[in-house]
């Protein structure tokens, strides 16, 4: 088994084996690049170290070996010459980059004998620093030791000496902290310092595999889904020094510009610095292009390498470089990280020189890119000087600030007065609150995870919404939040970044999201390349105007109750709920069906040519009904009734768990009066719609399904009143189901037999299967991915295991006895990339989301489309 | 195609196209009784009949007009005769026998010219009599005029001629009847009463086939599971008159005590009246043994063929017999309908006469029969004085009465003041309940369904319930109950009827349930014969005891949360919930680990050599928190925190589907510290009671697993825990889990990985594959079953189709990877029979039900082993 590679041994392609940056180093070594030699001791070495009880086998060892043989051929140099002696550096490397997670050591092959013997060739505080670095270095990473205890004596000789930098230290200050690290060293340790080259380098290589389980890099791991099992690289490389003399120098450089994509050399450099000090700060760096005047051939070459390497990755590159007395040296290069305006920028230029092609493109750009394209953000700068008030979940992207107000009620008062940057704070937040969550710029929740009520919602509108902010105490009757540092009272400025889940105190400059030429050129590459359709979830012409402009093929999900909150219609809407008998309720419910239709003529006008999914009333009644006792009398007096009988009909509609109570078609089922007006609203829109010329394509969704039967009943009564009200004209519809109940996916093939298409309903699907209320699995959630039992919320991305496994079964079933069934998915991780890529396998349609995650779903569905060949 | 049979070419065994009385009248014949004469229309006619849209096919006509010769050949005498006239009647006959819900029609074959005739040879009287008997029941049955209208006319010459008793009225007024029922008939018919004898009887068969479907047989048939499609049959019968003269009569008689099972004749007859006289209660009739003296031929005539049936169908008989002219004649016999005690009676005594054998014996006893024996009765004769204060759903079996309270504090109090008679009266009822419920003699509430709170838990404690008694109001701050009719106060007497649903007023005797020798007999064919294990759903050592008593094979499910709620308990529990860090949780956890094991030793001695199953805290916590305010002022006080900290905590802890929420092994996972204390209780408790010489075999059980990581995770903890608890020592004890979400279902094979046995929770696991809530799906089952959508309560009876293909596939699933896997079921579902009989297909190895309900568990279960064979 090879173990070890040298530089020369190895390239890009190997990155699983090298880790991407040793694969990196080898790569640049093959194309004739000036990079310092070494070599890599694999990732595999790593899970067997893990396996051999943190030990190195002795073929390993043997390997090592022989490449520091080599090595010190190839430099001429030795391990502990001590005229020629050989520095190494000793670097981690995972497969994937974890920049800062693991540990690196420097300046390794240095002992009191080499020093002694350089600082007579050499600057003596140049040699002496690297030494003091080393010692430092070593015993933090390899023996743990506290960092501060070796800082701490720098420190103190600084105070003595009364200076304020390190370069401010003498040669002779220098030497003197040597000596008190080693005592240091010596005192923890309990023995010398390792003078031995060797003992030092296979120390440090064991450490550095230590450090791939220390808990950033674990954390860091499960935050990008990096599987623990990979393993790091150790990537040993002879030394170069940018801080040798005033020729040195070193510097990070970009091929393009990260933050904007524009196509020009981008970077910064220090002269006479190691790239510890660069990152320290303490001085400011220059721009790459001033490089040109201080070393004008270190330029050009650096230039020429940074246009090759691109060429060679055929992607933007990230390089670091150092320059040792006037000598290029390379050190690293990867594929840059990038804003998402950047990744968008970079894909389509890189297209559009001849580079790459469309599908390459679309793989450049990863969705969380496309996301922050799609969504207002605060001026970074601005930012800085707020006050922090609190952190949340970052429940739905984008910025917003405004005056806070502490109910939708207070909200709309303050709209109505023609305040527009209206923020919404509240304990959590129910279908009511909805009116003034639209009319507010963002929305806080003290309670409430990703998918509780306020975060689907905020989403689907696209509003910020920072949710589960627990910190914050709302004081409903003054009028204020507590924060920890303070009370914030109604009417003061707060900024709300839904994107990072914070909120600040004060007003903060935003800036608003464009759709740039760039944007709009990829995004033709996406539908070029993926199938699976992508519809929107949107319940309104606003929405579904939106999501046009976003892209949508269609309305994947219009939730019908949402257009029954306008203060006009609730009323009307609440009079059908309390309704006595079954005339008092066909009364009300003929009052709403002119708003219905007049809704739905809309949403057919946008969607010209496009499917329109019309689901019929799905919530439990009670939500419609007021809350609070003003309320409640107000309605009482509107509606001629007593307070106490309104409150006892109120009461008799509560339920213990809404959630799977009477709601969805058995809402239907029990007043059928409601499915037969939503079907003359639907029918009379359509055609309406479609005098005016509109290519109307409706399809009526009965949710909640579980047995056949349900539809069944629910088919006749929606077939009778459409012939009804199209009295003898043509009208083509369709009507299907969600499944979002288990029985229903377990029993998917005899519902198929009534139903033109399903719509699986991955929110409630996830719930049932799960046995997950959504709104109240915040409470054990955290745990639960924290305790590695869950891998991810399933509300956010699909259980692919469990609820996969449902619809993908169902998706058979249903297919079996209807080949031709329309199988769609509008749960919430109809827009999750993970989600789609198993979605896409399934064979489902297509996918429905919130108007601003279909540029992201379509992007997610072109990658797995590409996945697939 | 046969359609049309005569008595002669029949037999008992063809009950499915002659019905039930027409296959006994064809048997009675075969084995030579004394019936007079007739023919079947088979109940494939009547499935023509609808199929071809009401009417007979020209076959079917044939046929019965072939039978009509055969008959009139028979009997020597011919329809439309003057002289010798043949009258029939026609009567209904289903498959299964439906008492009353159907037509019949007596005296078939008269008009005015026969009438003439006869009344010079016979008293016109009795032919006058039965003239405008059959004149008003042929307007009734094949007109569908309303009876009321001759009752009118009769009642008018009852009046003008100033008499009370039909038999009062003399030959002429029966006369002037006659001719003014049909000149009514004529006015309502606008046609003449139809004078041709075949006409009529055409007629009347077409009308009995049309009474399978009126209301009452169609709500018949859905109480009893009597399939839509089975049809009835007609029978064709010469008619005989009991009624004819003093040495005629009829009467009933079974061949054994249908109320004791004594082995005894008992019945009762008239002399000189038809079988509607006997009904009408106007005479009273005499007891059959006193026939003896009046018409010792015919009695010993009728004790002979009593034997000879009962011995024939190796059952009781419930016979007619019409004595004509002092010749005796069978009407009828069929298996006799009996009471409990009467069935498991007979069923052991035929079983010891030789008649049957043990499975037979087992055959003859009902589920209901042996619910009845089970349950304390009121005494009919004491019920009928008492006012009707309202139904509601029969939620639990039993009868109880005692002075009606709204709370279950004010229970309390009541039963500390040495008041042992209590109704305890909610609109719902909630954990914190069930001291008061257990105080209770019997519970009574205003919502809720069979499978709400109440409901499950009293007839969990066998404590009588009618839940759901919508028309009742109670009025919480006034303590009283408004009902339709008045006001009951509290403290005032009431008396509940758990197994019809009804509630009076006052207080009622009751009868208390035995368990008598017969019943321990018929138990033991029971044991002989049934494979699955029947556990127990018990908390409590008194539960516990009781249950074995019933029969019990273990305890199939302890919910250690009940053990929480005695005063004691709930105040270190509070403490452990409202614990604001771990510290503080384990030290009340400490105060309740003593009542937990205490609690778990005497389960563990009731039990001895049986398995106990306990299951881990499964509610969610805020189930265990005061709601009242003065409730939580007091726990405030008690805790030593602020009310306002308090009612925070709570509100913090509310969910809004508790259902779906922190709950289960949920709680465990976050609270790692509540499953160590209680596998603690459980290990110590089973060492204690092992020292004591108990033959202990505790098991473990986690709930509401979905994810096999939720139960690895737990499975360490107990088994950590378990193995420094038993220091050394040795014990045997296995660890499941409940199968009850359905994704753990779904997974069932991974999670088998892991488990030793799964119990499977088909409440819950109904719940979440249908998406009911159990506690609010009352708003709409009825609907659902009324509308056909689902056959019966999924609460009650298992969804064979969904939620049992999901049990199904997960026993599969669970034995493919551990084939000795353990499977229970412990759902309210597993003492229902049909649901037995498919989980014994399904290869379950025991159900655990309620105490009460362990013998009709086993019943059934010994009914599907036998259905098995």
């Amino acid at each position: 088994m090879k173990y070890v590679y040298s530089f020369k041994e190895g390239n890009a392609k190997m990155r699983d084996v090298l880790g991407g940056k040793g694969a990196n180093l080898c790569e640049m070594i093959s194309i004739g690049l000036p990079v310092p030699m070494g070599f890599v001791v694999s990732t595999e070495v790593c899970k067997l170290y893990y396996e051999n009880n943190l030990s190195l086998s002795d073929e390993v060892v043997n390997q090592i070996e022989e490449n520091i043989l080599a090595l010190e051929k190839t430099t001429g140099k030795k391990f502990g010459d001590k005229t020629n002696p050989l520095l190494v550096s000793v670097r981690s490397g995972a497969r994937s980059s974890m920049p800062g997670m693991m540990d690196t050591i420097l300046n390794l092959g240095l002992n009191d004998e080499i020093v002694n013997s350089l600082s007579e060739k050499m600057d003596p505080r140049f040699i002496y620093d690297c030494y003091r670095r080393f010692i430092s270095m070593y015993s933090d990473v390899v023996r743990g030791f506290n960092k501060d205890e070796f800082e701490k004596i720098l420190e103190k000789t600084k105070c003595d000496k009364n200076i304020k930098y390190d370069y401010e230290l003498t040669k002779d200050d220098l030497k003197d902290l040597v000596s008190k690290f080693k005592n240091k060293y010596k005192e923890l340790a309990n023995e010398e310092f390792p003078s031995d080259p060797k003992v030092q380098l296979f120390e440090a290589i064991k450490a550095v595999f230590r450090s791939w389980n220390n808990e950033r890099a674990i954390f860091y791991r499960k935050m990008n889904n990096i599987p623990d099992e990979w393993g790091t690289a150790v990537n040993v490389q002879e030394m170069v020094y940018g801080n040798l003399n005033e020729k040195s120098g070193t510097g990070v450089v970009f091929s393009r510009n990260p933050a904007t994509g524009e196509n020009k050399l981008y970077g910064e450099y220090l002269m006479n610095a190691q790239g510890e000090d660069v990152v320290a700060g303490v001085r400011t760096p220059k721009g790459i292009e001033t490089l040109k005047e201080v070393m004008p051939d270190c330029y050009d070459e650096l230039v020429k390498i940074c246009n090759l390497l691109e060429k060679h990755y055929l992607d933007m590159q990230d390089m670091e470089f150092t320059i040792e007395n006037g000598k290029l040296y390379m050190l690293q290069t990867r594929n840059g990280k990038r804003t998402g305006k950047a990744a968008v920028k970079i894909a389509v230029d890189l297209k559009n020189e001849g580079l790459i092609d469309e599908k390459e493109a679309i793989l450049r750009v990863s969705e969380n890119d496309i996301d922050t394209l799609l969504h207002p953000m605060f001026d970074e700068s601005d930012l800085k000087n707020k006050e922090f008030v609190c952190s949340g979940l970052a429940a739905s992207p984008g910025a917003g600030c405004g005056k806070v107000y502490f109910s939708a009620e207070d909200v709309k008062k303050a709209y109505e007065n023609g305040e527009k940057d209206i923020i919404l704070a509240r304990l959590e937040t129910s279908p009511e609150d909805i009116e003034g969550m639209n009319m507010a710029r963002a929305v806080i929740t003290v309670r409430g995870g990703m998918t509780s009520h306020a975060a689907v919602v905020a989403r689907g509108m696209g509003t910020p919404c920072v949710s589960g902010c627990e910190s914050l105490k709302i004081d409903d009757e003054k009028h204020e939040i507590a924060y920890d540092g303070g009370v914030i009272k109604e009417g003061e400025y707060v900024s709300v970044d839904g994107t990072n889940g914070k909120v600040y105190l004060g007003k903060t400059k935003t800036e608003e999201a464009s759709i740039s030429g760039d944007f709009e050129e990829f995004m033709s590459y996406v539908d070029n390349t993926k199938k699976l359709g992508v519809r929107a979830n949107a319940d309104n012409y606003r929405d579904a105007k939106r999501a046009l402009e976003l892209g949508a093929e269609g309305i994947g999900l219009c939730r019908t109750e949402h257009m029954f909150f306008d203060e006009e219609r609730i009323f009307s809407f609440r009079k059908m709920i309390l309704a006595s008998d079954i005339k008092a309720r066909e009364k009300a419910l003929n009052e709403i069906l002119p708003y219905q239709k007049d809704d739905f003529v809309k949403l057919f006008e946008v969607m010209n040519g496009f499917p329109v999914v019309i689901r019929f009333l799905d919530p439990p009644l009670h939500e419609f009904l007021p809350k609070e006792e003003s309320e409640i009398e107000k309605l009482a007096l509107d509606l001629n009734v007593s307070v106490s009988d309104l409150t006892n009909k109120i009461k008799q509609l509560k339920e213990f768990n809404p959630m799977m109570g009477h709601r969805g078609c058995r809402l239907a089922i029990t007043y059928p009066e409601i499915a037969k007006m939503q079907t003359k609203a639907i029918i009379e829109a359509a055609m309406d719609a479609k005098k005016k010329g509109i290519d109307v394509h409706p399809e009526i969704m009965v949710p909640l399904v579980g047995e056949v039967k349900e539809l069944k009943y629910l088919k006749e009564i929606i077939k009778d009143t459409a012939k009804e009200t199209l009295n003898g004209e043509k009208l083509d519809f369709m009507i299907g189901t969600m499944i979002e109940v288990p029985r229903g996916a377990v029993l998917a093939d005899e519902i198929a037999k009534e139903a033109e298409f399903f719509s699986f309903g991955t929110n409630d699907l996830t719930q049932m299967t799960f046995g997950y209320s959504r709104d109240d699995a915040g409470k054990f959630l955290n745990d639960y991915i924290n305790k590695g039992i869950l891998k991810s919320n399933p509300f956010e991305k699909l259980d692919i295991n469990g609820v996969g496994k449902l619809v993908k079964e169902a998706a058979v079933k249903g297919r079996s006895i209807n080949k031709n069934i329309e199988l769609g998915v509008c749960g919430e991780q109809g827009a999750d990339p993970d989600s789609i890529k198993f979605l896409s396998s399934a064979n489902i349609n297509y996918v429905s989301c919130s108007p601003y995650r279909i540029p992201i779903a379509k992007l997610a569905a072109a990658k797995a489309e590409i996945d697939k060949n």
